[in-house]
């Protein structure tokens, strides 16, 4: 990437992220719905802040700050930069307004853009590796403004929607009623058994890749089958009336607590009404659909699951083993669902090019591996052999978090496209339930 | 008040609530600080609720409600009406807007000024009084926009100023540095022998008053004499000095748990800067200033603060004893300084007309027994002897909150001048510090 | 009292203390099952602490104390002796044993008589004051360990039994079956008028006194109307059918919101099986008969349960003034009993001499004022118009407790009978129902 | 092993258990500290429902239980078996007394001694291998005793020492002074190199082991290389003397919030007394030896420590790895020691035969492997591939946990020595810190 690559990808990447906030209304970017999320005018300055902090300060001599308190308001967790502004007060600032926020933005952007052609950065350039690395960085906020952003929405009674899905994008997965699905449009679950063997994973030289993807090692995987396709509502909902939530021999101790103690009975952002079971959506709330991917539970329902089905989930070793020759299409963001959508409808025409010349997914025996919602995996989230934590304040990008959490595979609905690999590790708490987190079984071979 | 005096009167009240809001941006309407505070536009939607529930839809046949769900999103606690909202949750609910809830206030402004006008409602019909009620209603919330609105703005680290007091309002009480007020220039506390013996307290007949200050009784008060004025600055900083706030020996026993439990070692809004005592305002943060009373204490502070000076705080009958004969005067919400200032400042020239006929009370002997700080008094909230709650919802606005809570009395800088009275009853928790509350003294005879 | 009468009854007082222990096994005098419950080990310890504390160490020179950590560990919260081990962390001192701490009471009492020998110390000496106080201090504590102990065996599903009452004591009223009394064998409920007006209230000179039982002083107590007697769980459980603990109106809103965080449905101890209400008591588990009176109930449920019945509880001078006349006989824990009887049980002969002269309580028209339970009253807990603290450490006995807790009066089948008196101010917080204590009722006249 | 065996096995491991109580007072038994630690009579008396529940009830037609409601009580976490008293009350429970539970064991050993006999059960039949199960069960808690009694007598302000170390039995490791050490006497730790390669690990045919053990399989380990020895409290005192407590760069996330939230300062035991650390053991408190090894850390904190060091903590495939080769001998707590020791004070003479024909492992490069502590892996604690849970309520002994927990491996000073092996995998949550965990470095080649 040349310099004028780059600085098209930084407007293109900041760009997106403003774009998702055209619907919405100056009250709804300030409030924290949970300490796990930020207001979205925070995801907006703290992206900002990350150029900010981590290239114009050091690298731009003579840049002058908007405004200083901003440093220590926007900084997440880095204690290498200073101190940091509460997580679980970050929905108390009312100022910076909006508007401010959005001021900010400008004049990161400007002194950014200026940067780049003053140096004439490209990506291999030191400040080239840091825009990357600060784009990939926003693209994991704009997933977080969209889960932050459903999980405020989600609790207000008036069940507010997002933005309603464009005609055409997604229109051939919007029956009049749910009931057209039950008939059973989606082609069954089949085991796509796995050879294994000695491989390797995790990130090879080329392209970007968050440090904890690093290094590409060996590992011993036995041979395993995985599941075709992810589980559907229909067949959670089997789970679910088959007293998936009443009978603790399905879960894990501490997810039966979490069971009790939260009350669960389904995924969050179901709703009965009437014997019949209701789906928040960004788009709106509408009846669940039999076909469409589970979504919004927890490791602990998907773990739950895959036990009640007397089988388990994939290790992200499995996973990326088996997702590697794939490529990597599916139902992203830029697709405007913003929510999983039924397998046959998912891909009938890739309306987006990626460019990739392996075979899509989709044609293969595994489908639905990328986009759609995040594959829960049985691997806790640890650092791999060899792993060398980065220098410096990015050192604590990922590296301090690998404690009590879960890996995640695949990309969502609310991922960008350019923004996923087969290698690329997501994690969360085996309780978190917010994000667009779904089931893909496995079992031995 | 014919039906005339009483649309003016409508008009007026809900037109100094939407006053208030001037300088407010869309944000900071939105967010909720804390459990006990609400934000501003919950306010201004509850208010009109207040008005909807209580008269439109009993007594405005036809009337046809904006919205369904605002009956539940903004009931405060009336159970008797329906269920409520969680009140922990207010700040989560971005929608409706600021536009809405403004919105809101038209639709029903409107349809009261009808019903007003239709009913030829004067203050003396059924009507007349649940308006009255609703205006007196609408003014306890005035005062909490400004409290709640300050306690959120106070934790923001940017110390967003409110509104700036307006030139000449208290400005002489705006010295270049505090230090000019440390010689001294404000007036000795002195006692003022007060007879007691038996006396009535309560309200009796005539103009408007809540249920809890009825009915007027006798009670038995032994002679007491009352500080001639507030606790300043300047004495509470003895008190702390002098070890106030390490020292078990002058806390009661809850008291002492809430200053090591919350870090107490100062009244709210107060900080230290290389060891000066600074404090944030509605109009911006500043230098403490020995003269001006004492403000955002908690009763546990009063009452430490009376035990260290070997006195004790007047309980309420003495102090509507005491008050009973002096004019309500002070510095109340229309002096625009939305603090409490120094006595001398404080009441040079009255300029706003009282109407009363009674000496002012600064030309007495015992001053600012009204506006400036809502005075904490050693009396637990009960109901009077012979009260009886009200029938129907609005026999929970206050009879159920006789418990736990302490009496203050007098009104403050944050209350609207003709919602005060000597037989006014407000209430809070001993550990509340965000109201505009501070200490008068009183000992025995 | 000359010194041997004050050394009997010292040896009476600690005595009854050991003798309350005489059922327990060495496992039950460790545990403390809440922090507002003590261990009866730490009751025995403690109240041995305060007579070493107070008396030994300032007045017999040259008493060695049996363990240093004592002070520490057996203060309870006297801030002006020292430090003190966490209150709610009492349960996890094995050691000092059992018989440690008998050995910590011989030691004391040992020093105790010989101290009254050498001194000559009569009731009316320093000494003897302290020794006064220590045994009303002792008393207190005596009925604390039935409180707290009953608490610790209620949370045992094996429900042991401490006791059975022993034949004869309070055997008339152990019928077979409590249907027996379901035909209604207690007197009616009748309303006793009471002509209130300027009285006096509070411990005049003669006998002991707590601190907060004075100065006595004049009161204005409006004509009232008192219950003839205590209100039995056959009337409560009507306002149980009544749907008492679903309805909130008639409830405080505190009240409410403890009912449904910790789910109250009947008063504490009480247990539905097969859709019969059985209880828990000191001398086993049994069914509940409808005219004993009801007990074990918060002043939240008191006073909702007032409401229900459309009057109220008791002020604090009601009471007094209405108890002064009489005498105060009753079901105390000489009976033996350790539960309150249905009326006529209760004092058909009247066992235990009082050397009162004046008439039985339960000859006139409000009977069971002392015994039984203790009864809520509306009055939350103050001081006293003139009150001056105690100096010293003992000012903290009662003063620094003057804060969300309510008024009981007239002692329960736990207190012993020379410890009550119609002053008696009792107190706890709203929400407390390990005691024993129950409702009496009272209106406008 | 035949039936002669088994029953000596029986009752050698069920004495053991008894043995390590005869130093508690009846006291010590009941009270339980924390919600993660147990009653030691509440383990007497579930390792006995263990028998009785898996053995007796199903094999031995016509038992009769003791208490019908010890199911209940006694039951842990089993819920195929039936619901459980709460884990968090088990402190409750005063009743059954002390004697009554080993009134209980007695019951269980008689008619488990019988059966034994009766069915002439060797250790391959059914019930051998139940029984087998059940003793490693109970030995797990014997470990369980010690550390939970630790933390109830830690948290006593009179330290009571649980027993003195017999004469002999470590004595060489106790100089009069702390000090003696420092001139470091232990040997320098040095980093033995390990080929790694695609290995196998987990238990193989032949001997007890417990499901979580199983599948033996194949793992690709890279070369790596391991500490020869466990890290000593001189190292630790220089980790907190550099800061290690007041850095977050050193800490995982989770950890530093732990740090803060617990004020965490050193590991758990230790206090500061005048600017020297001393140490609470089961033995009595004392000065910190600067030769003994770190005990009582958590996994934060032994993180911590490696990644102050620049180095990390092994894989619990690593340290199988390296320690199959070696004997299982060292410091357990037939030892007498209840203590880690230093190593040269370890072994110098192996009281104890082991019956290991390897050599033992600290003629090795690898000292320390075995006993002295369980040493924190930086695995997490999952299943291995192609784990099957075991059917019925037994399934749940180990499955249900693999969440959020770390594996520890190779004992420790409180570990039976016969109850360990290099396949042994314990498991804690990574902020435990009582139990005696310690720490052993590794890094790459």
């Amino acid at each position: 990437m040349d310099v004028t690559e780059l600085q098209a990808a930084y407007r293109r990447v900041r760009c997106a992220t403003e774009g998702l906030c055209e619907p919405l209304q100056a009250e709804d970017y300030v409030v924290q719905s949970m300490t796990e999320a930020s207001p979205v005018k925070w995801h907006l300055a703290h992206t900002s802040w990350f150029f900010e902090t981590f290239i114009l300060r050091p690298h731009s001599p003579g840049y002058r700050v908007l405004d200083e308190q901003y440093e220590f308001l926007f900084n997440s967790y880095y204690n290498a930069v200073g101190p940091q502004f509460s997580r679980s007060h970050r929905g108390l600032l009312t100022r910076p307004t909006v508007a401010n926020v959005f001021a900010y933005r400008e004049h990161v952007d400007e002194h950014m853009l200026t940067l780049l052609e003053t140096t004439q950065a490209t990506a291999e350039t030191d400040i080239g590796r840091l825009v990357t690395l600060g784009l990939h960085h926003e693209q994991q906020h704009q997933e977080l403004i969209l889960t932050d952003l459903k999980h405020l929405l989600g609790q207000n009674p008036l069940h507010p929607v997002y933005r309603e899905t464009p005609s055409g994008a997604g229109s051939a997965t919007r029956p009049e009623s749910g009931d057209d699905f039950r008939s059973g449009a989606v082609p069954a679950l089949t085991w796509q058994e796995q050879a294994g063997g000695l491989s390797e994973v995790g990130h090879a030289a080329g392209g970007f890749a968050f440090d904890n993807e690093k290094p590409r090692h060996q590992v011993f995987v036995a041979p395993f089958t995985m599941a075709s396709r992810l589980i559907t509502c229909g067949e959670y909902l089997e789970f679910m009336s088959a007293g998936g939530y009443q009978e603790p021999e399905f879960w894990l101790s501490e997810g039966w607590d979490a069971v009790r103690r939260n009350g669960w009975r389904a995924p969050l952002y179901w709703e009965e009404h009437d014997s019949e079971w209701h789906l928040f959506t960004l788009n709106g709330s509408r009846r669940i659909r039999a076909e469409e991917p589970v979504c919004h539970v927890s490791y602990f329902e998907a773990d739950a699951f895959a036990r009640w089905a007397r089988v388990r989930l994939p290790t992200e070793q499995e996973w990326e083993v088996a997702a590697e020759p794939l490529a990597r299409d599916g139902n992203f963001v830029e697709n405007l669902n913003w929510h999983p959508v039924p397998l046959d409808a998912a891909h009938p025409d890739q309306s987006v090019a990626t460019g990739d010349e392996r075979p899509p997914s989709h044609s293969g025996q595994l489908r639905q591996m990328f986009g759609d919602v995040w594959e829960w995996t049985a691997s806790p989230y640890t650092s791999y052999p060899g792993y060398r934590t980065p220098p410096g304040a990015l050192g604590e990008y990922n590296a301090k978090f690998m404690c009590n959490q879960l890996v995640l595979r695949g990309g969502s609905c609310a991922t960008p496209r350019d923004h996923i690999r087969s290698t690329y590790r997501n994690f969360f708490h085996p309780q978190a339930r917010w994000q667009f987190a779904g089931i893909r079984l496995a079992k031995e071979s």
